[in-house]
């Protein structure tokens, strides 16, 4: 696939204003640009510009409401919103900074959030707790592409949970799906005509496959068997349940849908200082992490690897400029 | 090895005679006689009755303080535990019914613990918050067993978590560590001399191994590679680094040492009843783990488990007779 380099501030000069014509005032529109650039930058291309399309088809189509009225009950110590149908960046959003606005008040605040949709990638969510100071946690439930463990329906979704923390000058962040690979990854392997690992994926009878063709019309596994399959169910209790969401048993995918979806997540704020002094945190967690970046490695291994690392790399690489596949740069730009 | 079946009320009755000797008050010895036998009659034998003599021989030595005062400070909506080096069972105890209590009254709490010591199961804590209507979650670091992703040095711990929640008239609990396995499995292939699958472990200097001798004296991996190395972080930085506590890195391990351990544990418990019905919960979450367990199974499998289920059942099973390893046994009733 050929690629383009095109200008940070042109994507999302055109994205914000993509989002106006659907619909959506100012103010979200620049969010939900930069969320998605959030995501190209970090080099989570699959959570990125090739998103815009997507969701703007959802807005334009009247499936996601693009003027929703995103509605937060709090309840004591925790917070219930309900996104009224609106784009899961704005809904997740929203939920997240009230969380860490009553983290800093509280300690600790928690959101469940139901009619809500895709919310691209989990942590630009996290991130905005760490830079304010906060633990931050997001889980969503998915489409369904799992297996349970030893099953071979498809009752689950990848599931994916993120977490972000403060540390010296930078933000740790786990952002990972409870499955054993994403179905991106596996693409991947279609298209350079290799063969997956065992462990990976069902094909659509069931049968363990190496086959990526057949992985992708299959059923992708949990990772680490009973334990990926344990944290997908803990992801869905708290996106689903405990918020009134679709299950992902219950959905039929993030999109293509003609109805509303209800997706549903769950986000959690930690305010640090409440504990201990946030830069007693920070430089004890940057020496440790430090020391973990300068420890000996295995062969084959360069260097061992902060958790969020690479995409901080790739933003600051990617600060003025991206690269997108020109397919995809047409369809945005040369339409 | 031998096994001899006794009397629970037997085990308990000696246990709590023993822990009295070594100081406790009854009250705590009672907690702690039953927090060992829920872990052996569980299965989970490995955190069960095994434990019994070293926790005695910690307290007997002084190593555990026998009459903490654990202190609970709460600040706003969390709560910081120091344990003042007393057994982990009865400090871990005390900050996740702190937890409990302050979650049904605002939603949620959480408590960082430390000077806290090894508390057997971690599925014990996030249970009792399960059975008072609440998701539990609760986390510890560990002595230094497993190495980071890519590395090879002792550097962090086998890191577990566990998340409990109450559905239709039971408990669903994954409790899980982050590496690929536990010593303790390893030491039955070790048993049966039996080879471990590659991706469990390295020897000593670094090498992958597939010899369960080399893999014990050598260094467990991280499940699923970068995730698992990403989870253990999250462990430490939440068990130690909020609490104040020892990394993993920092600790000789949890048991042999001649000092105060300085062990961390990270508590959280959420009121269900904050955001649904309690019954609305329980019978969803109900119907839906009853539809995952009545699924299609791959072949070798007989049927998809609900997480906990197994341990439920063997609780069950245990209720009035346990089988103990005849050298056990011995050591605790024929000395």
């Amino acid at each position: 696939m050929e690629k383009i380099t095109v200008k940070v501030a042109a994507v999302r000069e055109m994205m914000q204003r993509e989002f106006q014509t659907v619909g959506l005032p100012q103010e979200q529109a620049e969010l939900v640009a930069d969320a998605i650039l959030d995501a190209e930058r970090s080099g989570v291309v699959s959570h990125g510009v090739v998103r815009a399309p997507v969701y703007l088809k959802q807005l334009r189509d009247g499936i996601v409401n693009s003027s929703p009225e995103i509605k937060i009950d709090r309840y004591d110590g925790v917070v219930k919103v309900d996104g009224d149908n609106g784009l899961g960046i704005i809904v997740a959003e929203a939920a997240m900074r009230e969380c860490i606005a009553a983290a800093k008040k509280n300690g600790i605040c928690a959101a469940a959030i139901h009619h809500s949709n895709h919310f691209g990638a989990a942590a630009y969510y996290s991130r905005l707790a760490a830079a304010e100071g906060c633990i931050g946690f997001i889980c969503t439930m998915a489409g369904p592409t799992m297996a349970p463990y030893g099953g071979k329906e498809l009752l689950l979704g990848t599931d994916p949970f993120s977490v972000s923390f403060p540390y010296a000058s930078d933000i740790f962040t786990i952002d990972i799906s409870s499955s054993a690979v994403a179905k991106g990854k596996i693409r991947i392997y279609a298209r350079q005509g290799k063969q997956i690992p065992q462990g990976w994926a069902l094909d659509a009878d069931g049968n363990p496959t190496t086959d990526p063709e057949k992985a992708i019309g299959g059923i992708i596994l949990p990772m680490a068997d009973h334990k990926g399959y344990g944290i997908a169910l803990v992801v869905e209790m708290l996106s689903a349940i405990l918020s009134g969401a679709s299950l992902s048993a219950e959905s039929t995918g993030m999109f293509g849908v003609s109805s509303e979806a209800n997706i549903g997540h769950f986000a959690l704020a930690i305010n640090i200082l409440h504990f201990l002094p946030l830069i007693a945190f920070e430089s004890r967690a940057g020496a440790w992490l430090e020391m973990l970046a300068n420890s000996k490695t295995r062969a084959d291994f360069e260097r061992v690897l902060i958790p969020g690392e690479i995409e901080n790399t790739n933003r600051e690489k990617h600060e003025l400029e991206i690269e997108l596949d020109s397919d995809l740069y047409d369809k945005l730009f040369q339409k």
